[in-house]
């Protein structure tokens, strides 16, 4: 980035943030961008949740990433956490450090943020900009219903478990974009150039995830708990079993795999990067068994592909049946962020 | 820091924040660290204030500096906006970017934040982990009256204008540590070395701001505005002005200043720090003319001294009488994080 304009941080807030698109009215937002602090009135029914992340350049996205992109994943990833809580967007905060001010790039960053703003009905309500080096710190405020909101400590004996969409894609971008992964050498694409078509799919999967919002406050009422899949399924699933003090039984031949990603990339790895590639920002949740049934038909009638990958059981852990009917057990393995990053 | 013990962000987490002495139970807070968010519930009564601010190492914070000292700073700043609101604390979260996780570091960083979590009931209820160059980014959230929200723009012509609390210390206690001030080389200390006493009030004085909590919440109801200075009493005192559409008229010989500041820098310095130094993390805050007495009586009840520094008149911009009576001008002087930094 460039210092083009030697803009101040006010100037920068005024022409890219306030009054623009992005902080649009919302009942309930009874002050946004411009004073000291924003001003929410939470319906009386409703639970405020909050999540905040923070993306560092060239730890959670290449630095040198179309700003349209960047700004899009850091809303997404943020809106994910939203919807593992089953809460519906309310608004967001920002914190920017930029190493200068670059008037074409935070016109892109600002125009990246508001598709998800918009469909998600999530102004920006204020925030913070500094000079430094590259990071986004994004808070996303929702609403829950006070009875509604689902926690990773749900789960139960006999539950079924569920994902989203396909899993695996987020971590197979990195190689498909030439970028580095904590997965190791051995984890690679099986072909040379992936096709146009699979090329734009995985940009697509690691700078454009599908917050599974909706699916999430549709199906609230069924789920015994949920979580999203950031740090790969293995993971994240642990959280959920951690918090429920259960185990799992999945169905390795069940992970629902893109077709892209079982065009280029073999077996092995495919499953290595659903386990704990990380990245997805789909949902995995759990069920009773006498839920699953009402559970696909409104996933069925969103248009939400969900897939049962297995079972609650008892114990602790996370056991694995093969492609064969076997038991499998785990490659130890996880993504850590002070151990391994994505590029360093 | 070094990376003394390889730890990954969960087990970061659980040994410095999760379950302990910072993340408090506490009436509303109806899930903490350890979801995919955290979930409040918020008094019907009550809007929910927000303010987030990124300090980035060496541009906010001597990135030398004791973890203990640097926490505190970057929750009392937070804490600070919530004052300019007239907001209760409620609870805050965290963003904390790294580059190697450091035991030591980390034990310092986490007592660094508990003293004013503690004596402002306001618990970590969540947050994000994150390796990469040296960043905090705090939201705190806190509690309005629903009637009692003071903003920037409730100032009229014939208030008085009042700030909290001695000015120009902050700017001066960068110089008295050594550190390069954007006030330029000829702003420096009167004196060789400051005495240890001088010398320990500017560095508690960077360090260990004082949210000026107590006094907002007595005094909300007597406010027509109110800033917290952090970017120098002319530029916060300006976003006053801009809001309401109102001129000020300042008494310069009025502006209050710490013995240790009269101590240790002339007469034009001191009045540069005060009006264009920043850090200061007072409030400066109107009050119709008629409330003024009742003011200054809440304020000696809870002992925090506040000054009538001038009078909000109709027109725009800031207008000033010297020490000598005489009208004066301004020199023109702001800190923009884009065009001058701390430490660049």
């Amino acid at each position: 980035m460039q210092n083009s304009a030697g803009q101040s941080e006010f100037e920068i807030i005024k022409r890219h943030f306030l009054n623009s698109a992005l902080d649009f009215q919302k009942k309930g937002i009874v002050l946004g961008i411009g004073d000291d602090a924003a001003l929410l009135d939470v319906p009386a029914d409703k639970l405020l949740a909050m999540s905040l992340d923070v993306l560092v350049s060239d730890i959670h996205f290449p630095s040198s990433a179309d700003p349209f992109l960047i700004a899009n994943r850091a809303l997404a990833v943020n809106l994910s956490d939203l919807a593992a809580m089953a809460a519906e967007p309310f608004c967001f905060t920002l914190g920017l450090v930029l190493p200068f001010s670059d008037e074409v790039w935070l016109q892109k960053f600002s125009e990246g943020l508001l598709p998800l703003a918009l469909h998600h009905n999530c102004p920006l309500v204020g925030g913070d900009i500094s000079k430094g080096p590259l990071s986004i710190s994004i808070q996303v405020q929702g609403l829950c219903d006070k009875s509604r909101a689902i926690r990773r400590k749900g789960a139960r004996a006999g539950d079924k478990i569920y994902v989203s969409g396909t899993l695996g894609d987020g971590a197979i971008a990195l190689r498909a974009m030439g970028l580095e992964s904590h997965l190791g050498e051995q984890f690679d694409l099986c072909v040379e150039t992936p096709s146009s078509v699979c090329q734009h799919f995985f940009e697509d999967a690691y700078f454009k995830p599908n917050p599974r919002i909706e699916l999430s406050l549709a199906a609230a009422g069924l789920l015994s708990s949920c979580i999203d899949i950031s740090d790969g399924l293995c993971g994240d699933l642990s959280h959920i079993l951690d918090a429920s003090e259960v185990a799992a039984e999945l169905t390795l031949a069940q992970i629902p795999y893109s077709a892209s990603a079982r065009c280029c990339v073999n077996d092995e790895n495919r499953l290595l990067a659903a386990l704990y590639g990380g990245d997805d920002y789909e949902l995995c949740f759990t069920v009773p068994a006498k839920s699953g049934k009402a559970l696909e038909l409104i996933a069925n009638e969103l248009g939400a592909a969900i897939t049962c990958i297995g079972e609650i059981v008892d114990g602790r852990g996370i056991s694995c049946i093969g492609s064969d009917g076997a038991p499998r057990k785990l490659p130890s393995f996880s993504y850590q962020h002070f151990n391994l990053a994505v590029t360093d």
